[in-house]
């Protein structure tokens, strides 16, 4: 089988395999994401496209993605009858994402009720090499008529309004119309106003076949009609190109003037405008996996699964817009309505950073931006400095919704994560010292970073309060990255990234003072850092609470973590839902279980600050109590790290493959909402960080220490350090 | 003018008018109705056609009535030119409601930007001869070409999947095929899975102009292309029947043979089809008005206004489906969600009751039907007997929403209504009540009613709070139909309707005991009807607290409203909303400023057991305490009754005018979600309780007491009394 492809051998028509698969079956650029519904069309799919930072508002959650015209759908009728899978008869059925060229494909034999057999090929992408181009190439092929007579074919490609994120519709028609070649479709989002223009051409030189422009500011189409005897084929490319009034101030004659340059340049040769688009899309591809290819070699399963999650953390990011980040389940899904949390900052930007550091640099740009906003949250708590939201979208305000309605009870469940949940912050600075310190971008921290570092720093100085009797500094009443427990004091992992926060900041600012004084005394000003502040924050970092045993090293998640009840899980076998689920919110907390890697992230993050032995008490104590299957799908990925490190190696694989499989296998069900991004950025760090053991040494050398999971016997890659691009080829040695 | 039409003599594309006049030049025939939207289609419009009684769900308010795919689009294009008003010049325009007919009717001459001149008219109507059928008959004249040549003509008739209740898309695509001169289209509701068929065609016997079916699970359609030259003109006629799974088994079946009938019925004459549908609509609605239209001579704005509700009345209401009830906002907007409150027992019953007696019967039917569900919430609630809820829809459960999510500040307001306002349970028993008494239906009573009046009698038993010191009964903590005072106690509109339902059971069981012995026993059993039961009832209700000062009659609305402070409504000149709105929830409550009428609306629906002096104490402290303006919309019209008898004519004639030109005049600025149905059966009780003073004597005969208002000369309507017809034509003497 192919290195490079996922494969579905079956039409399923259960509603949980068709949403599941048309989140896998995603394609995209970062300028937009289309899930991978059929041109056909089915009762209750999802049909999505989702363009990098389109929002609009809603009620609650503030705004989500838009989901706009779909423009996939092509309507294939045989003698009057519509070909549909759920109908007539599948005689061969395969459909397959070719990861390596960013194309999906599928190839059908059907016959239809009255007997008619085709062959079906459909092959669609979004090019990577202009992004604002989507193309499906549709070709049919009668093969046997029940009197051998030719069959009536009529092809209907359109657009359609009529879609939503579920059934929320966020799109109005403004106005449509056809010229020449082209039909084009103007629409604008309801409340947010970004308008969309897409241009649509349905290309055929099948002969003696009729081509009508429908227009219609429902669903604009293009119909073809003609016969076809057995053994002849049609073929038409089906050619899109969107522009909202984000990228340019004209969208409708961009994207007109767009696509009417790939006509021109093919000059009537119809096929050749699709081949062109392909062959530049191909190679933007090739291009993209010459760097970003992570080769396992002895584990098909794994190998899939590695490139499933690089193909994700391309898809679902621009690769130059600095306006949006990375939604939690990209462009591929209708799943936290696009907002950014830290799962950027924490899960994926090491990819980035290590491999496209332009993109990781837009990322950090994000939240430059966002600064303002953030100083605004922090004052509006009344505190100093900038407070990142829990959940974003474009202007930085806080989008986590204070409730939600219980989709059964109709009861309304508080959220406190925009509340209380701090440590994205601390995050954000920790991924601004990191890109830092691996891609060596002195001008990025110069002009924007150390300005997060700052703003950041006094943040956590103004929101600590010191406990005088112990002489320490605390951060009470929060949530940590373990978001059963609410409320808590001292979260070890907030605590310590807030004090390392502190730390970048000063580091920053001595950087500052040697190599940008200008910018030293900008800042300075800008951000009142008198002397005082600075040793105050110096004395806040250096004891800052963070709750330990100090003879073993165990950290303890939160004050009084330990005093909670244990969980007797052997309880709960063959559940299938969480802890939390089960137990319900308010009892959850009362309880020593876990929903995700809290002190364990805290020590794979900082794993340069503790020792081997610090990291194994804490393992075997935290691992147990986390809620591996149920809980957070962001973790167990990313504890492979430190399971390498402690060569707990056959753990590591098992954590391994519930990440890397997470969507293809739709292992928590949720697939249909989207794909897990930051999931995919933790199995890279797992592949990178864990097995191939990547480091920074002291004398600043990239250097490897593998841990051969399961039956790898290669593993290849490559990352940028400090601008400079290090291959690897670790072969596993014969035992 | 006509006095039967509502007309618009141009055309204001702002998008307030635009709403405000698709709900009041809404068509309709009680199994649907559709907005006044255009055939062309405007960016924004809010299109809608809603089924009686077909709901999906929602989170939070439960249900709402679906909006379904949109059978009104036709859209014209003029040599590839689209028609629309907002390009291009209008040189005529006028658009009209003929209530007498149930006719919607446009004509416009319009000059497109290439210089054709056209005229454009068209008329469509629903039914009331054929409830499941819409017509529309669409007509181009080209009056006129720059080069006086033969222009290309292309219209496309369609129904539109692209439609929600504002945002929220209800119907997904099931399938659509198009077979001879039909298109049929097959969609289900998203999560109530309610099938519904809408077939059409689009006929036209224009010499050399081309059809075609254009197949499509998006907007199915029929295309007509060809030329006119100046002078010339085409017509098509769209004829659509609507069936859902709720009516038949097959609706698919079903709704293809109606239309084929139809068709077949004309043998070929395109025309006759539409011909043939509206003359028999004519005749049911000039059936139907014979009996409920209301003459007024000397008031042009009152007489059209007048008519303009009764339509309303006749659209909105099935004339044999009893499953459902009328909504508060009908069928002509989102208002409420289809919600049915006790404005259709206290403000539309008296209309159904005195016109339409069959109707009246279903509306009562419905509430019978809900009794389980009655029992359900009373018992949920610990008590016994039927609590009716404050908003029900298809299964009688509670469904206003717990809460709701500020529009502006995304916070989640609780709503309270759905626990503590109690007297719709009164309100039925009281409709049950009169029902009986104008029709005399004892076979109505026997079978449902009185279990209605028994259940909703034993449930004020077990509400009521015996209060030892006063040995009066008390009912606490509720919301009376002032909604702005919240937690009150002893509500004295609440209070005394409960002790008159009681006494209305107590008579049913007398009227049992001699007329159907088998049912009194029956009931009896089933509800356990105990002599201990009955006798603590007539204690109930001889003493239950209802608050009024002894000496002057005056009643006091809630315990210590009088105690309230006094708001100095001077000081709020020129305000643009609500005293609620203005002071917010909390503040207003500690203020002597009602909503609406509350005592007085005691008064108005019990006027028999008061007397003149009571009425105007009353009248005089509580209506210059009631927001006329901005409180509730549902009372200004119910204050006639009580003003005519005490002989405030022209305040009579004021609050007349503002309740019959409520939608009209878009009075209240929300118009655009639908118009007021209890305003609507306000108007006529105004008409007809207050104006003509119609009353049953003690001597059961049907008399009246005209009060003329402002220039009115003529007063002519008829009622049903104990199922015989009065005609009433009352005239003015000259003065």
């Amino acid at each position: 089988m192919n290195l490079w492809h996922i494969t579905e051998e079956t039409f399923e028509p259960t509603l949980k395999r068709i949403h599941s698969n048309e989140t896998v079956f995603t394609i995209g650029n970062g300028y937009f994401g289309t899930r991978g519904t059929y041109e056909e069309g089915y009762p209750r799919d999802n049909a999505a496209t989702l363009l990098f930072g389109v929002f609009d508002d809603i009620p609650v959650a503030r705004e989500e993605l838009a989901n706009t015209p779909d423009w996939i759908p092509i309507k294939l009728f045989v003698n009057r009858e519509r070909f549909r899978l759920d109908r007539g008869q599948i005689l061969a059925y395969q459909r397959s994402l070719d990861m390596q060229q960013g194309l999906l494909r599928r190839t059908v034999t059907w016959r239809s009720d009255q007997g008619i057999r085709l062959r079906l090929d459909t092959e669609r992408f979004a090019s990577l090499a202009d992004e604002h181009v989507g193309a499906i190439r549709y070709t049919v092929t009668i093969e046997e008529t029940p009197d051998n007579q030719p069959c009536d074919i009529s092809i209907w490609s359109g657009i359609s309004l009529a879609e939503g994120n579920y059934d929320v519709m966020h799109w109005e028609s403004v106005d449509q119309r056809s010229e020449g070649d082209i039909s084009w479709f103007h629409t604008e989002t309801k409340k947010t106003l970004v308008q969309l223009v897409q241009s649509m051409c349905f290309l055929s030189d099948t002969p003696e076949f009729e081509r009508m422009m429908l227009d219609s500011d429902i669903a604009p189409s293009i119909r073809y009609n003609g016969k076809l005897a057995p053994g002849e084929t049609f073929t038409a490319d089906k050619i899109v190109v969107m522009y909202t009034s984000r990228d340019v101030h004209n969208p409708r004659e961009k994207s007109i003037a767009h696509l009417q340059k790939l006509l021109d340049s093919a000059s009537g040769h119809y096929r050749q405008v699709y081949n062109e688009l392909l062959a530049r899309n191909q190679e933007a591809w090739r291009t993209f996996w010459e760097i970003a290819d992570v080769v396992i070699e002895g584990d098909e399963r794994a190998q899939r699964g590695m490139r499933f999650n690089i193909y994700q953390l391309r898809i679902n990011v621009s690769d130059h817009d600095y306006r949006y980040s990375v939604a939690a389940k990209g462009l591929t899904g209708f799943g936290y309505r696009g907002h950014v949390f830290h799962d950027t900052e924490v899960f994926m930007l090491p990819f980035y950073t290590f491999v496209m550091p332009k993109v990781a640099r837009n990322l950090l740009l994000y939240r430059y931006h966002l600064l303002d906003a953030a100083r605004r949250k922090a004052a509006s708590n009344g505190y100093e400095g900038a407070q990142y939201p829990w959940e974003s979208t474009l202007n930085g305000e806080e989008t986590t919704p204070v409730s939600i309605v219980h989709p059964e009870t109709g009861e309304v469940v508080p959220v406190l994560n925009g509340f209380i949940e701090l440590h994205i912050t601390a995050s954000i600075a920790y991924a601004v010292w990191q890109y830092w310190q691996i891609t060596g971008d002195d001008a990025f921290l110069r002009d924007y970073g150390a300005e997060i570092l700052l703003s950041t720093a006094t943040f956590w100085a103004s929101r600590v309060e010191k406990n005088e009797e112990t002489n320490q500094y605390e951060i009470n009443d929060v949530i940590g990255p373990d978001e059963w427990h609410e409320h808590v004091d001292n979260n070890a992992f907030t605590n310590y990234m807030a004090s390392k926060n502190i730390l970048y900041a000063l580091d920053a600012l001595r950087w500052l003072a040697l190599n940008a004084p200008e910018k030293e005394r900008e800042l300075g000003e800008k951000l009142r850092l008198t002397n005082q502040r600075i040793s105050y924050w110096l004395d806040v970092a250096q004891h800052m609470r963070v709750p330990q045993v100090r003879q073993s090293g165990l950290f303890e998640q939160f004050d009084g973590f330990f005093q909670l009840e244990p969980l007797d899980q052997s309880k709960f076998k063959g559940r299938r839902d969480s802890f939390q689920g089960i137990l319900g919110v308010e009892a959850v907390q009362k309880y020593r279980i876990i929903k995700q890697a809290d002190v364990l992230m805290l020590l794979t993050l900082q794993r340069d600050q503790f020792d081997e032995r610090t990291k194994r008490v804490n393992w075997d104590y935290y691992y147990p109590i986390t809620d591996h299957d149920y809980g957070s799908s962001l973790t167990p990925a990313l504890h492979v790290v430190l399971a390498c490190e402690l060569a707990y190696l056959e753990e590591a694989y098992k954590l391994f493959m519930k990440g890397a499989m997470v969507d293809i296998e739709n292992l928590r069900g949720n697939t249909p909402e989207g794909i897990h991004a930051a999931c995919a950025g933790a199995v890279w760090q797992a592949a990178i960080f864990g097995a191939a053991g990547l480091q920074i040494s002291d004398e600043h050398k990239v250097i490897t220490e593998p841990h051969w999971l399961n039956n790898w016997s290669r593993l290849a890659f490559s990352v940028y350090y400090k601008g400079k691009l290090h291959r690897f080829d670790l072969r596993r040695e014969q035992q």
